[in-house]
């Protein structure tokens, strides 16, 4: 067996990466009405949280499919953002979402961490968890690609 | 070249299937939230429809990717759900979205339309289209895998 | 409910989209090796076909899910050629291939439909039928995501 | 932030579990036909290798996105498959496959790794590498469900 391939590092696409995502964050109202805010900021990746509330949930009572895949395509999104140069803007080309386990908990997080970023396609992994009982689980996980466009 | 395969037709999982789409669409919170209502429901297909609002939209002002997959995720489910027996709960397994253009538009319709119902996996497709100035434009295409559970 | 969008048709990318789709397919290697061969090329859409061979079966005697992806890939991403100008090359980003019957027959078929052509970025349909006994049968869907570079 | 979840560890289904991967592998045809062979096994996690050939290749010279595909669903499937009682078959139910970089090398592997492991549903990640002057380098990254159906 090959050694594993080190896992990848990523550099800031510009000085102000950190602003520039709070910025962006700052304008999309539907992050807003949801209630997520920014938890973390760093070169490839991204950390947003959500509080739980019921006007969120599906039939089950559980968080909807559609909202941990919201979260979870913001922190891809801005993860990948990141890498890139003053001049850009993100856009998403498509992400695949697997639902693991029932969206139960407190609050949830999303992950966004870049596995490859290229020139104008960047590839994100995100990982969704639940908090409950001060313990985290895994509830989601999405695979993403993401669209450099010039600004 | 072989004929197409005919395309499938779906026979109703119980006769009170579009009772029981709608009741369980009235439990999920989040459609309410969004603003979403149904369309139409038949054997293996179910239309939804959601007037734009700006509190729905990322940092550019289209849809946020997250709100036409939620949109087309809950589509696809209850698409699904028409097919299975009475005592069925359907659950998303996953789903992958792409983005066709930019969300832009009055008001936004999900189609989800099953390619194939088994007794346990259920697969189903979900075109949004955006409706503006009285011209539909499909924006996202979603490619999704449902699950019966025994309720 | 609004009207369907209608049914997307496509312009060829170049007056010789059919020889530069048969030039490129003779240099997939791996195709030669699968036995695939060209059944039809149109603007937007490209169908491949490949016989059965015991030796590209997995442990039950299906064929590979990984025979049938790399079928529809291929014509995925043919189809998508036949919309690029002359001076491009066509990458894979991406695909999601879902299995919905056992590979099973004959033969096998995979048919690639362009959904959406951007000058970057082309979005692909690709539906997988076994024949048998003369019947069609759709055993897998693919959505795939292809990219335009410069010659 | 809260602790990111602690990295899943996963118990064999069955003590036999090795032999029954390799017995496994071992009637996948196809896997002899690309040349691939099982580098590890372990609970939640399998590695195949593929030497590089010729005529696997698509019109750059790289290997294809197909073989690639083929390579990490089988990885993936059979990560799975360790994790399953020894009643069971796998069977894909759908994988997503980014390319992220051209597939160059002498030779590949796939490190298949299970993220949830459900009664019916296991969800497995798998990262194709290529090995080239000794150094290895992520070409392909999978999401895939595969799924547990009694024997």
């Amino acid at each position: 067996m090959m050694d594993a391939a080190p896992p990848p590092t990523f550099s800031p696409g510009s000085p102000d990466y950190v602003q520039r995502v709070h910025d962006s964050f700052a304008q999309q109202a539907f992050m807003r009405t949801l209630g997520v805010r920014i938890v973390e900021v760093a070169p490839g990746t991204v950390t947003l949280a959500l509080p739980f509330r019921a006007d969120l949930t599906q039939q089950d009572g559980f968080l909807h499919a559609g909202v941990t895949a919201s979260l979870a395509d913001s922190a891809a999104g801005y993860a990948a953002y990141t890498t890139m140069p003053p001049d850009s803007r993100v856009l998403s080309i498509e992400f695949k979402h697997n639902l693991l386990a029932p969206a139960v908990g407190e609050s949830f997080e999303a992950r966004g961490q870049v596995i490859r970023a290229g020139k104008t396609i960047v590839v994100v992994q995100a990982t969704v968890s639940a908090l409950r009982g001060g313990q985290a689980k895994a509830v989601a996980q999405m695979q993403a690609t993401m669209m450099r466009v010039e600004a």
